[in-house]
């Protein structure tokens, strides 16, 4: 069996590495060797494994008659899409772990591979090397999802971790996260909350069986926590976690990525550093939860070549995959309901002529009250926090 | 599509509840409709809505050329491997939730179907409800599995965590789990390690591609664990957890059923009551754990439901599993290495003249001592714990 990868950064130089490190087990797995033999990349790599296999146009692959499989590691919609469009259109199954890809048009890909009669799978574009989709499309495939929690990007859980047991700010523990290769030069995806986004709109897609736009999704990062909410947090025994989640709400889905406290006993609460865990809710299941390494060249390299084997063993067959081109309406994120804390500069006398019966917090920071709501709607907070004099932050409960 | 259910206990009538109430949404991720026709049992079922399905020979059901699909509920051995060979040999996919059935028969089960074209599924075998074997089997195919460490069964994790918490012994425990409904009239297969000592076996085959025996797995229950060892535990700040464990030795495994005492941070950690927890370490994938109900007749009926809706899909193609009947000798387990807890009524100077530099604990427990020796082999520590007067209690550290 013959294969291709497009893209040799971090993950695509993972998957040679996997297919080289495991190649006598894939074999035996799969009945006969599985081999890279071209690989797309405009840069030259003077002395790796790769180097006479490498070629700058993509159509070298798509007319290799000997190559089945194509793996895409390049990231981005273009011109990852034109790529994986000309590879399905070819005839060939392709694989990837780009989420940007997915996102916006797996759909698409999906209609495209189920015409050509071969496969489009996508178990690296979330949660890295952690098996989710798979599990969520087959092994749930009798549940109706309820619910989707996940801790699914390695960077801001990193770095909230930090924040939590050093008691040190934003700024100075993002520093310390690019030193480390955690954060990326320019931190803004992950920060900002774009590719939590991404990942849960890709998962909520999957589960409503229907296209759903990540920009539909509301997304706070987590560049406005700072070290005093995260003393609140501990006066509360709460952590501070950056949580995608999606809820089936009627005939359609809500979904919303922020900031949520969580307390102790929540399947999330001891989810640290750059680790990575989705909790789902499924009506016959209950809960189930999936935890490992989020990202990482091998980890995510790993899923990668998963999702190569299982092509190779149905090289003849698509496998059904419902996730329609057509789009689904999230529900309105106004009537999502929470418990919210808040810290302002009004006084408690202030805040219950706006709140009915908040729930004060102590912990010690002078100047300020931290007050916790009941639970409402979103679209009724917001009116009320409005009459505060001001919002210094504010936080969802879980 | 048309299905059978054998045995109509818990799981099996948990089978037909999960297919009514979730009816609509498996006919639209399957393209059709569902539908179970026949109920294998003895009994009857006045007023069920399987009254009139009802069969009372498996033949009727073999024979039934519209049936594609057959689920095996009953569990045990016999008559199970009877029915179930019948049923892949007329050609018929067959799923089931039957650890005792899949531990001693797996691979030949397996071997018949591949012969007959049909498919054999488990899922539900282990962990119930956590999606486990699928993961394992197609997300890390790529990966080398180099360990398994399980939370296999609920029973005896709920009476631990009550321990733990309560600071209750066994006896005690086991009395309010039998009034809870947690722990069954005769509860031997739970309290002493049989129960997770198939699972860890089917787990570890399935891993190793090849036949594990499970009576080789040395299997201790929990049996021996008492209110004074849960006492050094928390003062050590671990938690004594009945982990079923197995690890890659060379060419063969080692593997292992016994309470371990878990250090804080460690992932099964804070798995507690009912729960199961199943962590698997791939040499590219690195650490992932898959947590949830690991029992209980919705969420182990989920997992058969999921068996059926692939099956399906696969209606005509056997997919390739690679478990073969050869047995695989297991490595010896006097060759695994541990740290040991040990409690003893012998004096300090007289440990010491047996084990270098123990570590004492002091859990304030009058009239004996509890030490933790260095990691030494567990034949090595055999003999020398042979030396001491007695041992009161001998737990070993993960």
């Amino acid at each position: 069996m013959k294969a291709a990868v497009m893209g040799y950064g971090t993950i695509g130089s993972g998957v040679v590495t996997v297919l080289d490190t495991n190649r006598d087990v894939i074999a035996s797995r799969l009945g006969e060797p599985l081999e890279v033999t071209k690989v797309l990349d405009l840069r030259d790599f003077p002395g790796d494994p790769v180097e006479n296999k490498l070629v700058r146009d993509y159509q070298d692959i798509a007319n290799d008659p000997e190559i089945d499989i194509v793996v895409e590691t390049k990231g981005g919609v273009e011109p990852a899409f034109t790529f994986v469009k000309a590879m399905l259109e070819s005839g060939k199954h392709v694989c990837t772990s780009n989420k940007a890809l997915v996102a916006d048009k797996g759909a698409q890909l999906i209609r495209i591979a189920r015409e050509h009669n071969v496969n489009f799978m996508f178990e690296a574009s979330v949660g890295g090397g952690i098996p989710i989709i798979r599990p969520l499309l087959k092994c749930l495939a009798g549940d109706v999802i309820e619910g989707i929690y996940g801790i699914v990007n390695g960077t801001t859980n990193y770095m909230l971790t930090k924040m939590a047991n050093e008691g040190s700010d934003f700024d100075e523990v993002l520093k310390e996260a690019q030193d480390k290769g955690y954060a990326e030069k320019d931190p803004t995806a992950d920060i900002e909350g774009h590719d939590a986004q991404r990942k849960i709109a890709i998962l909520t897609s999957l589960v409503a069986g229907r296209q759903i736009d990540y920009q539909d999704i509301p997304t706070e990062g987590i560049t406005k926590i700072s070290a005093i909410d995260m003393k609140y947090a501990a006066a509360m025994k709460r952590v501070i976690k950056l949580v995608a989640a999606s809820k089936k709400t009627g005939d359609t889905y809500s979904a919303r990525v922020a900031p949520l406290m969580l307390p102790e006993g929540h399947p999330l609460y001891h989810v640290d550093d750059v680790f990575n865990a989705i909790m789902v809710h499924g009506n016959m299941l209950g809960d189930g939860m999936f935890y490992g390494s989020g990202a990482g060249s091998l980890p995510t390299a790993s899923a990668v070549v998963g999702d190569m084997v299982d092509m190779a063993r149905h090289v003849d067959k698509n496998i059904r995959l419902d996730w329609e081109e057509e789009k689904l309406i999230l529900a309105d994120p106004g009537d999502d309901s929470y418990r919210y804390f808040v810290r302002t500069s009004d006084t408690k006398s202030d805040i219950e002529k706006i709140f009915d019966s908040p729930e004060y917090i102590d912990a010690g920071v002078e100047g300020e009250t931290g007050f916790v709501t009941g639970e409402m709607k979103q679209s009724s907070f917001d009116e009320a926090a409005g009459k505060l004099i001001d919002v210094r932050s504010c936080i969802r409960l879980a």
